[in-house]
């Protein structure tokens, strides 16, 4: 045997699988090796469902999560909080959050961060779409349409919206924070970011000192 | 949001990426999110490499193994000694034993090993290709086709025909030898194993005490 591989069509299986980010050629011989032995219609369903979703995946025009209509479950629920706007990084951090069962609001999803090493600047995420996401919802002229599910008056003061910034505590995180926090002020709402300190039930001794130190500038009343 | 995922196609992708061995629902989900970050020719290109192995693979009518044609480039290649056939679970196994460079014979792939457990009776394995594949190589009316390469007399004695049984050392790979022993060794031909012991380079303290046991008993000559 000249090549590695058995067979051209292994090796181009194994080549796309370990293409997968954490996947090394070694498992993905496995996996591909694994999908040989399953009957063909489960292959073809297990790529199907990715095909689908490559071709098919809509985004909320709201808050730019993925969705399966034009306007995500969340945006369209009148439950929520829809002055109360969390921006994430990515689809995971919504599903982390929601998972939490503790935020009434509604999201807006960066669909990355800005990274200079990675190539990532600012108009490659959905700042853009968050401003005036900001402005029809503070400003005259807002349609009727932004407001499916929202009680109260059609358009909201800006001191009533809060936007939470949830990114990373990263210096990537920290310069995009930083980067919508000018992009966002200047409109009037109010901007919060995620509590930082040690974790619950953690062990001070284990604690980063970094971590430690902020929980201690910032420590809160205690309330037996 | 009533569902985990904001997105049933999302949610399709993840339930079909979960369904490989060894990757959970956040791996699923993390390389779901990952494809739908590419372009899409990209998860095409994948989806297709996998399509093509599950719909056009072949297998060499002589070992068995996954080939792009009838006969594999091992079988077709007249400098492997064709008399030596190394029985193995697996084309992985095929793979490891190419990759030590130290076998010059050619193989022939069962596709799995007996498993009461895991519902794999000899039925389900290439056995009967193999005892009639000894059959063509050492009786009369041994066709031409069969002994692509080989030089030397067109039926060989069975004798000269070597079988390595090169399974795995737990009880499944040694039930499988065995029955595997029963059916081939009525046709005279000779059968061995892979050589046992510690590992080179182990060391006696770490190596356990079954294959320590077996490398005493089967101790060789000191050649320095």
């Amino acid at each position: 045997m000249n090549d590695k591989y058995p067979s051209r069509l292994l090796e181009n299986a194994v080549e796309a699988i370990s293409s997968l980010p954490g996947v090394g050629s070694r498992s993905a011989l496995r996996l591909a090796l694994h999908l040989l032995k399953q009957p063909r219609e489960n292959v073809h369903h297990f790529t199907e469902a990715i095909d689908r979703l490559a071709d098919e995946v809509k985004y909320c025009r709201e808050c730019m999560m993925l969705s399966d209509d034009e306007v995500c479950t969340i945006c369209s629920d009148s439950r929520r909080d829809h002055r109360l706007i969390c921006v994430v990084e990515s689809v995971r951090d919504v599903m982390s959050i929601e998972a939490t069962g503790q935020y009434g609001g509604v999201y807006h999803v960066l669909g990355g961060i800005i990274s200079p090493i990675g190539g990532v600047g600012p108009s490659d995420l959905t700042i853009r779409q968050l401003v005036e996401r900001l402005q029809r919802l503070t400003e005259e002229g807002a349609s009727e349409s932004v407001r499916h599910g929202m009680d109260g008056p059609r358009i909201l003061p800006a001191s009533e919206v809060e936007v939470i910034l949830a990114l990373s505590g990263d210096v990537e995180g920290e310069t995009t924070s930083f980067y919508i926090y000018r992009q966002i002020a200047p409109l009037g709402v109010k901007v919060s970011t995620l509590a930082r300190g040690l974790g619950f039930g953690d062990d001070l001794e284990y604690a980063d000192s970094l971590t430690l130190g902020r929980s201690i500038v910032n420590r809160q009343i205690f309330k037996p």
